[in-house]
């Protein structure tokens, strides 16, 4: 396969670390889209998906912020879609960007349009897409919560879950009227077209295994042939994957989407304690593990978007020459070999 | 004095009534300037005003609808500025330009310079001002809620005063302190700049005479060069002006200023039922009326732009002429004498 200098990237996720993942992208190509997860039931985004019926807005907010333009015109928008009402009132709390995007949504009628009208007041980069059209639910099947090791508790809801004390052990995704959930079609298009689509890092069950939990979503991400990329977390998450190894990441991914191959995992060095576990671990997924210095210098549980777009164009190209493609210079910068191989 | 082929024309109320003039004006010139109330104390407003100590954005907002652009990206903003959120929730009947405005008057911190965001974004012909950069209250005399008509009583707010069942005999404004107003200095400047300053239609004591009782805003409308048009309603409004003649609305407005001299009344054929006495009330304050049928056919309660636009066209150039300037073609349609005139 040949690539061209503009290569379509997709990244799944929601939250910071989807954030995190378009901060790193946009420094590669233009061609980028953001598939955003839709099952937040917490803080302004649940209050609006309850009062309203929206989809939970929070995370496609995130995400159109991430890939915003630079001019003083969208940075003021941006400031003011990021900006909280304070107080203590009936609107303390509400980003106006979660006001806004609802009212676009309401207007327009389809959460599809209302996003890309919202990109294009605040010049983003690329495209943020739902991962479905309707607001859905996260179940988790849930142990650790009783006396007895072996109780499975049912929990439910986004915040539920990010935040249980017990162990999260497999989790399911629901319309609200229980039904399967069904893609948004542009989504499942920009997955089929894309030359590299990324899932991580971030809130493991509640942001980035929700996507391989809608039937076709998932069908589209086994069958796509763009590079398939994890980018694992800088740290475990208290709550749902508090205690997770690296390699506990990937056998869970696994156990939702025993199909799925992936090409390569990235990770940071300093946050991967048996590299050999790791690289055992992405094997057994069909991956590269590749290990580079990819957190913010004196934060270390942020990304650094710079090297994190070095070693998501080192995996996009080391996995087309396995698979005797050819790469065609990109934009971005180079990565520099030296500082973030360390597998070969 | 000689006026180009753009006259600067500022019109200063609020609500539906600006809404109409500035409707009007925009087919004469795009060098219009709305100043406008910031009373209101119901509805969105009155919350948003409690909640967040913002000026109430609503009559602002309806003053930049009234002045947006026509293109479709435009009326789309147009349409989500207006929208209300519905339901029964913490945001029903939230308009979302009223969160907008309120969002970049925090972020800005500065009402002026998030009206001039707002504007560009809709892409407004003119410029949008508040009357005073703070929130200010309403105080009336009203007479007529006791058995003893002599009794005065001191009712406070917009929304009181509005729908008072006693007769409003005087208003005063505050802010929320107790001190004298100031007004918006950009206001003052436009006003003492203009070719022509247009007071009413509109609540006449909530959205018109509020700006006779800011002082400095006072003193720029009695000293003002510009041509004076006083434009009367097409139909009395229950509560604060039930009953009232279009003669007696002019003796209020004299009542609030007796400094102020006036060029023109615009009044409906139909609304007066005794011209004569009209011409009197206008020719104590200085004034020529004007009268011609400047409402909606089939909406009687609703000035129709375009005649409203050509009887201040030609109350402009009528004072213009008695003041032995010279006045040269102007954009937007030539009045059609026969008409609009039964005065000459």
């Amino acid at each position: 396969m040949t690539i061209g200098s503009k290569p379509r990237v997709v990244a799944l996720g929601g939250g910071h670390g989807l954030h995190a993942t378009l901060s790193a992208v946009r420094e590669i190509t233009p061609a980028v889209t953001a598939v955003v997860t839709v099952a937040d039931d917490g803080g302004s985004s649940g209050r609006l998906r309850r009062e309203l019926g929206v989809l939970p807005p929070g995370d496609l907010r995130k995400a159109l912020v991430a890939l915003a333009g630079t001019g003083e015109d969208v940075k003021l928008w941006n400031s003011v879609f990021q900006h909280r009402f304070g107080g203590t009132g009936a609107l303390a709390g509400h980003a106006i960007g979660n006001l806004v995007l609802s009212g676009l949504i309401e207007v327009l009628g389809d959460p599809v349009a209302a996003l890309d009208e919202a990109a294009r007041m605040l010049g983003i980069t690329g495209r943020v897409l739902p991962m479905s059209t309707q607001a859905l639910d996260i179940e988790a099947d849930v142990t650790g919560l009783d006396e007895d090791p072996a109780v499975v508790r049912r929990i439910r809801g986004q915040v539920a879950v990010a935040t249980t004390p017990g162990q999260v052990r497999r989790i399911r995704l629901k319309t609200a009227s229980g039904d399967v959930p069904t893609a948004c079609p542009e989504a499942l298009a920009a997955v089929r077209s894309a030359d590299m689509v990324i899932l991580g890092p971030g809130s493991w069950f509640t942001s980035v295994l929700p996507h391989l939990l809608v039937p076709d979503l998932h069908r589209a991400l086994v069958e796509t042939q763009a590079a398939r990329v994890v980018v694992l977390n800088l740290v475990p998450q208290p709550g749902e994957t508090a205690g997770f190894s690296p390699e506990r990441h990937l056998d869970v991914l696994c156990e939702h989407a025993p199909e799925l191959r992936i090409d390569a995992v990235i990770a940071d060095l300093d946050s991967v304690p048996t590299p050999d576990r790791l690289r055992r671990a992405a094997a057994a997924l069909g991956a590269r593990a590749h290990l580079a210095s990819v957190s913010t210098p004196g934060a270390a549980d942020r990304h650094e978007p710079g090297a994190l777009a070095r070693s998501l164009l080192h995996a996009l190209t080391d996995t087309r020459r396995a698979d005797g493609g050819e790469v065609v210079g990109y934009a971005g910068r180079e990565p520099r070999g030296g500082e973030e191989d360390t597998w070969r």
